[in-house]
């Protein structure tokens, strides 16, 4: 074991945690201020959901030999409560309690990103329990095929897309983001619009600075995400942090680009988003990619993506904050563009179309987003369904009205001073 | 020297820095808008008024060669203003000096901790003086008992809690949790209730958004306060993280489901605090517990907490963002349930009750509790009314009314401009 | 290649890029609500426009070998598009990949640095151009200068500063602080007052309790910067690490007590500059220093600065959020001050005066602070007067006067709900 390679993964497990914040910034400066403490409890509760589940028996259905070694789904059997973890494997190269750690930030990640297309307007007991199930029967398989590689001695089996069809998606384009994207567009159809959409001026961002923010603090926590996914801390990690941070930027500009040329003013929004865009896209293909091949992919995502979001007004869903735009969109993207502009030199790059690469790349990348999405879009419908017709999942017209935080929460996220001194008078003192 | 042990203290000193903004948000979050710069300011300055004591002649309080050899406090001859640890120590396993850098943060940290208790009524100056002698004759000695670890070839003598009875606290339960919570006790007795307690309506939080990504990033940060309390880059540090991982998890899932239960609805500063009593509560037992064991001792944490807090307005002190009833109450249950939920199988445990271990644990750890508590509380009673006495701790009653933050800093924290365009009216442009 | 160092040159990268949102929480807070995004936008923007470049020639510029051995700048054709960089270089002592990715954030947080002088008042467009071409004619050059390091075989020639007057700049006393100061100096005097300046009751700190939590990340970042300039995890970076601590306390203390003493009270704004002032000095010399001299640069920094930020009022210029007070001038005091306080004792010191060293490291740190001073003013006032006399840098008086955020951005920060329950009225729920 190299303790080199340990103390990287920590810190990168420390970097994912930190998106949980991080993304409840996010989301929750873009929705209205009695909407804020629900979105940010989404975040936190259905992570903290996850990551419990993730203990009793999620990390074996996602990490677990796979059962019947068809790739599908690990023995939920192998890992119960992770107490083996806490025995020395001399043969890992980093501790397996780490890697669950690891990957169990993931987990809690991914369910949290759907949140962001029920905002306003979900049971929080309904949210909970959609998000325990989603993880189970969504989440971890998916994980299972994208992340679960076999071992090289091939006692264990791991899955299909990782192990099978070898498509590239070095930290979860397929498996994260495109999976939380199709769910959330699952959930939004199924939970239908919120009051008035598409005008909810109660809906709107109410502090675009804690997006923003939210933003850069996910940009530093995406490095533990896609540079941790090397689990080691060497050339590796080093080339996938590169073009992660160049990727990012370019997205950024991309975007602001294209909202100037369009309508004449870059936004603080168009930012954010063109961020996170470029940051999705770039998921999956960081370790395949050149840093030119990364900017490319930047900009392309925080373009096309900057379009995609208004998919939504011609489609008719109330996708909220955006993930269906942003991740699925974006996730789609970053998968295929590898088929282009993978390459060889890359430290975990094969030849891509752009790179002298046939199409079988695009081929088995392409495999695996159809399957990933429709998987994810199907279960996640149905699971939905069945929920909304037995315990319901909308709360009722008037809280949603009144906003959402003092009916599910009993609480409104700003408070202010009755006191002597006007707030927003020159201060005398 | 290990660089990869080295790699992973450096980032975790860097994220134990990060909890004081973290503590400084989750605190300021709590309190009302007039009172958030001066619990901002309580943390900062405390904390830093504490790292440059530490220089001086902290750390050689704490981890200096026990005086006599009795395990009670460090040479403070020993290492005065640091710079003996220029100098490369060829065995030393990581460098000395990011030891003191490391364990600085943990006394800025706790310091701060205690601030909590005297939201919105202190002296600022009479804070800066409390932080200073309480750090010295508080925290200094009883970093020193739990701490300070003799060394193997018996040239250095550490303190009674760590090298004596050998009680288990892996990243400070006692020295950290009980003794800022203890603290904080003796100091809101001594400072008396805030005006109009308990109906303080200006004193509620005034943006539980705040408190919320400052719980986050405190969860962020305890992963440096743990996981780097191995001091190295291995399979300790790797439980420990899980532990911590999962353990904050059941926490904050427990507080939620006490208030659904109690009152109706799971509120966000439940959630905030689950999470955090979760956090102090595995702090000691991090490395001795299984992840189950984790999860077992975050959830009863989240619970028992959740009822501790309201114990001041039956006792009727004014513990004002409950200091009390997270750390103090938290960490008496983390480091005994220790005696319970301690596995051999973990990289640092015993065997506890629940493993086939003697009450002989229980014991010990009950007596480093009832120690580190009568200690901390009583000094810092009397140096709390040796300066009420004397210089005096609170500040006049219109202040207090009007708003610490003008009359201790002269500072409004918000203000708003005088615009043309109303504040909150739907964006025209 | 060592684990190790790479792990914490990872860690390091991260760090540093949360310094982008650090800064825009702290310059955002210190604006007016209506100025607050665009103040955000110049950060994040600029950043992300300087990342491009840095991949597409910035990166030659800075680290490319010095064209004709002048030690001026690097041969811009040498690793064009930082394809070269996925190649695996056994000899490289952490991935050439890495030390881009680790020095790219520096570029980017230089560049956002220079915009707390254009606060409220520079078009955005202008401002992109702006930081663009100020990236490559002034940062991209100084950066060589001062960063890059001849190769000890002499196969690679480095900047004149590092490799030849060798002048002692750890992290960036030069070549980022006093750098981005003179520069937003120039930008300053170029672009006009805000209109009414001094009276500008909307440009005042809208949030002061952002400004602390900027001020706190910052900090946090800060380790990244300075201990990751070690470029490895040994005993150097460690009391790097420890320097950076104390000094920063020390510069929040030394700032509060100043304010105390002149004005009976120590405020929240004048915390968090006396911390970033103490960073921004310990920044060249954090190496070269004891823990006390590290206090007392920290010291001297907070308290000067609190001076100096007074100037701009006397001489005339609207540095709008006091880039020229704490960077420059924190910045010239940590450069000269090395001079005094330097020791042999320290890991990357020489004795300075006080040190039984002579005058002459004083003579070389006063000509690299001279040198580095003029040439970033003389440039960036040339670049700026060129801007404004061809696309113009101001925006109109009426948008300057209603807030630059709708003006150049068309978006508001915050929007409140009109909501049947009024929004700081107790809570009735």
């Amino acid at each position: 074991m190299d303790s080199g390679n340990v103390a990287w993964i920590l810190a990168s497990a420390a970097l994912v945690c930190m998106m949980i914040p991080a993304l409840a910034l996010f989301y929750g400066g873009m929705v209205g201020s009695r909407r804020i403490l629900n979105m940010m409890m989404m975040c936190f509760g259905g992570a903290s959901l996850v990551a419990v589940l993730w203990a009793l028996f999620g990390y074996s259905l996602a990490f677990g030999n796979s059962v019947g070694g068809l790739g599908l789904i690990g023995d939920i059997t192998e890992f119960p409560g992770l107490g083996q973890l806490m025995a020395e494997d001399g043969e890992a190269s980093i501790p397996v309690a780490l890697f669950a750690a690891f990957q169990l930030f993931f987990a809690c990640v991914t369910t949290a990103l759907v949140a962001g297309a029920a905002a306003g307007r979900m049971k929080f007991g309904a949210w909970m329990l959609f998000a325990g199930i989603w993880a189970t029967i969504v989440y971890f398989p998916v994980a299972h095929w994208v992340f679960a590689f076999s071992s090289e001695d091939g006692s264990v089996t791991g899955g299909w897309i990782a192990s099978g069809i070898e498509a590239i998606d070095f930290a979860g384009g397929t498996a994260v983001h495109m999976n939380a994207g199709a769910a959330a567009l699952a959930l939004a159809l199924v939970l239908g619009k919120s009051s008035g959409w598409p005008k909810v001026e109660h809906a709107k961002p109410h502090s675009r600075p804690l997006v923003l923010v939210g933003a850069g603090l996910l940009w530093v926590g995406w490095f533990g995400f896609n540079a941790g996914s090397a689990l080691s801390a060497g050339h590796s990690a080093s080339v996938v942090f590169l073009n992660t941070a160049v990727a990012a930027s370019a997205g950024l500009l991309a975007w602001a680009l294209v909202e100037r040329v369009r309508r004449g003013a870059a936004t603080s929004m168009g930012a954010a988003s063109g961020l996170i865009s470029a940051l999705v896209a770039i998921t999956p293909a960081c370790g395949a990619v050149s840093p030119l091949g990364a900017v490319a992919i930047g900009a392309i995502a925080g373009a096309v993506c900057s379009l995609a979001i208004e998919l939504k007004y011609r489609l008719g869903y109330d996708d909220s904050l955006d993930v269906v735009g942003v991740h699925l969109v974006g996730g789609i993207l970053g998968t295929l563009l590898i088929g282009l502009f993978a390459t060889d030199a890359a430290p975990n790059g094969v030849s891509g179309l752009f790179y002298g690469g046939g199409v079988e790349l695009l081929g088995v990348q392409s495999l695996a987003t159809v399957t990933v999405l429709a998987y994810s879009f199907g279960i996640t419908w149905v699971l939905a369904k069945i929920l909304d017709k037995t315990i319901g999942l909308r709360i009722n017209p008037e809280d949603e009205m009144r906003g959402i935080d003092l009916a599910a929460h009993s609480e409104l996220a700003y408070l202010t001073d009755e006191d002597p001194v006007e707030l927003g008078s020159p201060q005398r003192a």
